[in-house]
């Protein structure tokens, strides 16, 4: 899971996820997410803070009133994992039924 | 409440802060905010948050695991006003009884 993924596999688990891009300056996939209210936008990133919390994972991101932006890397890795795809489907999941 | 601080008052509102210093590129005030875990972190953002909405007031923030980087401003008067003084010094009683 921490293995860092690269070449073939690295596209092909990219390619499972939607509305993520490659970060400019390193290896992660960046996202941002727009609500209608603060209340949905900080009701999303609580259900995420619930969730990275029990997948030992937790994404870089910051909130401006209704915008959510989402950065996600593994730290121990130097790159992108498979935990990281795992967490980026979690939040592309919770955002559908939080209201983005 | 939403006027502009400047001067003298800027100067005596901003006094009554600790640890807050003036953002670089714009009229805003910026802390961060370091916890033991991601845990109190997100607590700490979870009590901040409800509190902001309270006041119809947000902060611009963002979080890397045990770590809070935040910046105060208000839009509508394009800079500095009372509203943020009053943020901050709620996201610092909060932070004084989170853990931080």
């Amino acid at each position: 899971m921490r293995k860092k993924l690269e070449g073939d596999e690295r596209r092909e688990h990219l390619a499972t996820l939607h509305g993520w891009s490659d970060a400019a300056d390193r290896d992660a996939i960046s996202k941002r997410y727009k609500f209608r209210t603060f209340s949905e936008a900080f009701g999303f990133m609580a259900r995420v803070a619930l969730a990275a919390e029990k997948m030992d994972h937790h994404p870089e991101w910051s909130n401006v009133y209704r915008t959510v932006d989402v950065t996600l890397t593994t730290h121990d890795a130097g790159g992108l994992t498979e935990l990281d795809v795992r967490l980026a489907c979690a939040m592309d999941e919770i955002a559908g039924t939080t209201g983005s």
